[in-house]
């Protein structure tokens, strides 16, 4: 299938892609669109010209109508979709709602019921075991066991090219005998894949990996903003809090899973073998190509096919205690760190906990985030026929202090 | 003041109380109600029927856009029905709206947006601490600089009464080499204090001791049930994750602040003294008498006094890295003991870790929770005049796991 409209060459926004967004134009109502090429599909405007029961579901300004809707809904939008796209007949509908990209305002995509984030990428973990407590403990003795999490702050995800004000709050150095209060010293990024459930489940009632994809209606980028100094001091012995609780980005587009077909993927071989509820017999790795790039510099390439543990395994695990599902849950991989220097996904690893400074082409060195500086993630991943399916990106700058 | 109505001695929903909560009647739409005595005045009718402007808070069958109003309007509701219940000239309006609490069904009474929770009990902390870590480690270095807290699961909190179905997840006792799977062979309490944020925050912008009030609108009991087994395994390095989230319940009645003035006392001492953003010159000890019984006999009275960390800093520290507030932010007090064996808030202290089980009435001795089992939290706390306020309670009863 091609789509009639003219689309830019190797956009990552072509006819097998199709992501969800939220936007506004001129300070205008929000509206669901789909991403297509350099434009923005008002998906909301079209569907009710055309007279599509499925309108009903977009009229909020936000997703989640559409997440809750399930799977069946959310192929049957696609195929619409992919059918205005295809079919000439449909070029005035589509015409009349499609509008530029760069003449838009991208909203937080959804709203965020639980937000949860792991830890599951074994060359992550070994890197900050490394740096933190030294050689000889470089996993935990549970890691290889289940995919750790923790509950994040729901309330400060933010959509992508929202600035991030430094935390302050207290840090204490080794070297220091009690802590005192300041902006953070080492503001870090953690580059991240976030997975977007759409259909809640009951609580007491366990979600099992064959059920991922019933639930899960796509993915986005994340870039989960930590203080280290304020983290190390505060997260024993209940995990980190305020060293992430003041931002978590995300990027504007909701790939979906059904995008995604062609970027599945074998997971690496787990040793032990994992307890029955975390075993499955699809491939859900995925291989998506990350990009981090500081101040438009490419300083990392974490491969998202390296991790341990799937998103279908995180979303088995969450639920395992009968934990209940909400429509708006998001749930992010952790960093993704590849075994290279240049693949990892946080400035901790890449300048080794402050110890070894990293260059820029601008002559200045890094090892945390300046004021100032600016943080994008992007990403894409194989698609049908050699096409690349995007994520768009996940954009931030750093304000100083207040 | 004195009441027109006819309210059961010694009732801790007298008039210097006035809890909100919300309820339905014979499977009716969600009413907010205000308890008072051993009924409920259904505040959005008598609210519509007396024309006043507040009633357009109160129809979404939710405390939360009365929450979001602020401290100006909550005192204003809450003289208009003192009003009401004082002066005869209301008795016909409040008469016709006033229904048996034995006839209700109580429903969550906010919508949570973030959860919370602190471990701010002193002496939790180093039964905590000799409980798992030996004697020679009581406190953490941090505990006494900052309010240890983490996020909890948002999704699963649930109204007193609602049946908590035992977790299963992994687990691996200190002297078996792999985890395994099943049911938690721990299952325990924490007897806890919650706040309910009403007025929301600017990201970026710290909510300092001062502004508690402004932006707190009420208090309620929780109970943070945990599975100790599961928190034992997966807690490092990220802190607890499945051994909490499966549930956390809480009274149905938010005790507005200002019902708490004549509770307010200083908290205990703090030394080292903390740093300037979580100091405060107002007293906000909070002395809640509570009770925790087990299928109704009492088996402990945690005094809320003894808390090292006033919710006022908590509040404070919460913010200070620049993470906003949402009008339904619920954050709880951690697990309340105090310093006598029969002040221990959960059944991990009252047992020691497993070791030291405790009788029963019936005969029978606990160390943690067995199917079938229930746990009832109440509280009352000093009012004018020597008169109580009550807060309910949150119960709970335990099923098998699934």
């Amino acid at each position: 299938m091609a789509t009639w409209l003219e689309l830019p060459e190797n956009t990552g926004f072509g006819l097998d892609n199709l992501p969800y967004g939220v936007f506004s134009r001129g300070g205008g109502p929000k509206r669901v669109g789909v991403a297509i090429g350099d434009g923005v599909l008002d998906l909301f405007a079209a569907a009710e010209q055309a007279g599509e029961a499925f309108a009903n579901l977009l009229g909020d300004g936000t997703l989640n109508p559409l997440l809750a809707a399930g799977r069946p809904v959310w192929r049957q939008v696609r195929a619409w979709v992919t059918e205005w796209l295809t079919d000439p007949a449909h070029r005035e509908l589509v015409g009349s709602h499609l509008v530029p990209l760069d003449g838009v305002q991208l909203h937080l995509p959804f709203e965020v019921a639980d937000y949860v984030d792991f830890y599951s990428s074994e060359h992550h973990a070994i890197n900050a075991g490394q740096i933190f407590r030294g050689a000889d403990d470089e996993l935990m003795p549970n890691w290889k066991h289940l995919p750790i999490g923790y509950h994040g702050r729901a309330g400060t995800v933010v959509v992508s090219g929202t600035e991030v004000t430094r935390p302050s709050g207290q840090r204490k150095p080794r070297n220091e005998t009690v802590p005192t209060f300041g902006p953070s010293r080492s503001l870090d990024i953690e580059a991240e894949v976030g997975f977007v459930v759409g259909v809640p489940s009951e609580q007491g009632k366990p979600v099992g990996t064959d059920a991922f994809a019933d639930h899960v209606f796509g993915v986005c980028l994340v870039n989960d903003w930590s203080a280290r100094d304020i983290q190390a001091w505060e997260y024993q012995p209940l995990g980190p809090f305020l060293g992430k609780s003041f931002a978590t980005s995300i990027s504007p587009w909701i790939v979906p899973l059904d995008a995604l077909e062609h970027a599945r993927v074998a997971s690496p071989p787990q040793d032990p073998e994992p307890l029955p509820y975390l075993r499955h017999d699809e491939n859900w790795g995925l291989d998506l190509a990350m990009e981090v790039r500081l101040n438009g510099h490419l300083v990392s390439s974490p491969p998202f096919a390296t991790q341990y543990w799937t998103a279908a395994q995180q979303l088995a695990h969450l639920t395992v205690n009968g934990a209940s599902l909400r429509t708006g849950d998001l749930y992010a991989s952790g960093t993704v760190s590849g075994p290279e220097r240049d693949q990892r996904g946080s400035f901790l690893e890449l300048g080794w906990g402050g110890r070894e400074p990293f260059d820029l082409p601008d002559g200045t060195q890094r090892t945390f985030l300046l004021d100032g500086d600016e943080v994008s993630i992007s990403a894409t991943a194989p698609g049908p026929g050699g096409s690349r399916i995007g994520f768009g990106e996940v954009r931030g700058r750093v304000l100083p202090a207040c």
